[in-house]
């Protein structure tokens, strides 16, 4: 598809899925404009919640249904389009592009980084458009400057070579015991983060992003009556929602032992497994939250428990005052009609660090109803008038950053 | 199987599996003795642990290798076949038997105690033989007088309408974490259980049983070596590893919520389950133990942790100076050549309440290498030479039964 509107692509390979970077010329060769993307997409399961087949784009109600309809193949196709309609207004592009598209964001980007490094001289980009990001649910552009790292990893318990049957549960260690405890040593019911150290790299909002954060509208009415709750967790309200994700997360992203199936089975399982997501905020490191949380574990007499890690990425943070994200305001304020919203840090996770940290500002304009797209979620959901509100966006947001 | 060797059986239905209860006629028509046996199994998973099909009797190293080749289709087995050599050398069989098979005991027998109650006329025997129990590691016979009761439960939470992204963690309630937590607040790592009340009825060993329990080999490092683990739980060692069945239990046998597949997956469960099973000693009623839950869950702020019963089952205690004991310590030696081991209580439940608390004495003879023959794990297997021992015993037992 890139190659076909112009681009030099190439498929690169890396130890896990190949990264695709292609370059286009345009009108401003001083210019160097960066797209984000990302083909892979999360799981499809719990496939019985799907009101049609997760792979098969299905069209209903004013909008496009599958796995991947947002994030991240809706985002990567509104800007192929825009790109189409520049092309076709302008009988080319307005700068310099750059398109890198990864296939492993879902599984934390474990092999970005180094490819990343090693292609610095082909990413002197002047600025990012990141992945993610959107519309809030009263039709305000959503920008986002910042997102949080990650610590994903496994937790492994084995107790006994086998399970075994569970009249000798006096005598016998039950993995799934060890794995609830050691779980429930890592935090309480009162979401406090129990790890020793945990909290220490912690950079609370400074005075600039408290005032973005107060602009913001909460949400808090929306997230309720989308997940069908009285109450979000610890009862925040109004700024304390959207301030929420300058606080770190420990996350069960899924459990499981035993036997799980209909009715009973008096076993002692053998194993037990689980998926934790710790979301890291400024400047918090992810190789020092596994180091802490090993530690943890060891001194409160889980080293029984393995931990596997999955994925893990440093926080990523554009400067508010950077030329991008005002552009970025003021061409989604053009299309929209609305003012824009300026979210200084993301719940989610993206590797923007590989960018910012090299001075290089990366903004999200996103595609779609913000959160309420169901990404990652069954009936993941883009509306198209969103999608054609996205494409004008990107396309005006192209043009300001070629003029500079 | 039964009306071939001159039984009168009938098939009754029950609102779950029907229970097969035939009578046959014999020498002695005013001893009438009882054998109890099941005709369900535990579910074959995890069935890649397998070495031969679960359901296709496979015959290595001495022994036959089957779900249900002990638990409890061997143990039927052995009994047929212990009939057919009392009939070909007597003539016909030395007494009364009356023969009750049901197909529900592995789910905790929840139709039996109604049905029983409704054919008390059919079922007023002087003894019964259960399922249940077998040889040691050093071959000596083992004689089981009482089971432990059971409560068997399904803990259910559901936080929010659909799993979400976990970039929200900080607003929205996760349910395994729910579930940990509520789990935790049940038994912590000294194994005590935190259930307001739950230790109230329990009855220690008497002088009696503590004097049958010194007697029985520790079965220390068979447990070790089966299961591949250098110390019991709470370190248990000699007369406290027989001991242990005296102590309740609540043990997790199952565990699942969120995503379990491979790889990562970023998502807030909305759902989560598990299964507990509680053994429970003389005089702990399992109704009493569900309504102390119920009060534990609410009073620690679990209120949306659901309960659903799916066991319940008393226990049940045979007198060790009952005459039938006698006999099968007296026949057991015989045949074995070694002292009899009478184990006071066995670790696992099977409902002999519904007899002894009529005053009917029931105990288990058992058939196969105690508790090593893997039953409700992969690869449960009969030692061929366990099984002709047993319908030896099995014979001389019934023999023995019918002088009186």
């Amino acid at each position: 598809m890139l190659g076909r509107r112009g681009f030099d692509a190439e498929v690169s390979p890396t130890d896990g899925h190949p990264i695709v970077l292609a370059h286009a010329d345009g009108a401003n060769r001083k210019r160097d404009l960066l797209f984000y993307n990302h083909y892979d997409v999360q799981p499809p399961e719990p496939l019985e919640l799907w009101e049609s087949p997760p792979f098969d784009l299905t069209q209903r109600d004013g909008a496009v249904f599958a796995r991947g309809s947002k994030d991240d193949k809706g985002e990567f196709v509104a800007r192929l389009a825009s790109l189409d309609a520049l092309a076709k207004a302008g009988g080319g592009y307005p700068c310099r592009l750059t398109w890198l598209a990864e296939g492993e964001e879902e599984v934390g980007s474990p092999h970005l980084p180094e490819w990343v490094e090693k292609h610095r001289h082909d990413l002197a980009v002047d600025g990012a458009i990141w992945e993610e990001g959107g519309i809030d649910a009263q039709g305000h552009p959503l920008i986002t400057l910042g997102v949080r790292g990650l610590l994903y990893v496994e937790l492994r318990v084995q107790t006994i070579s086998r399970d075994a049957h569970s009249g000798q549960a006096n005598l016998l260690p039950n993995a799934v015991w060890r794995l609830v405890w050691a779980l429930a040593s890592l935090k309480g019911v009162d979401e406090r983060i129990n790890i020793s150290g945990f909290y220490d790299a912690v950079r609370h909002p400074s005075p600039v992003e408290r005032d973005l954060l107060a602009k913001l509208p909460s949400q808090e009415e929306n997230i309720k009556k989308e997940y069908g709750i009285d109450r979000l967790l610890l009862d925040r309200r109004g700024i304390d929602v959207v301030a929420a994700t300058f606080d770190p997360t420990c996350n069960i992203a899924g459990i499981g032992g035993g036997y799980q199936g209909p009715g009973s089975k008096t076993v002692i399982p053998s194993r037990a497994t689980c998926k934790v997501d710790f979301r890291l905020v400024p400047e918090q490191d992810p190789y020092d939250i596994e180091t802490k949380l090993r530690r943890h574990l060891d001194k409160e007499g889980f080293e029984d428990v393995e931990i596997d890690v999955l994925g893990a990425e440093r926080p990523g943070l554009t400067k508010p005052d950077a030329d991008l994200v005002h552009w970025m305001a003021e061409t989604g304020e053009a299309v929209y009609g609305k003012q824009a919203m300026i979210t200084p840090l993301s719940g989610g996770t993206t590797p923007t660090f590989l960018f910012t940290e090299h001075g290089v500002p990366v903004v999200a304009p996103g595609v779609g109803w913000g959160n309420f797209n169901r990404a990652h979620s069954p009936n993941e959901f883009m509306r198209l008038q969103d999608f054609e509100n996205a494409i004008r966006h990107l396309a005006r947001l192209t043009v300001r950053f070629a003029e500079g």
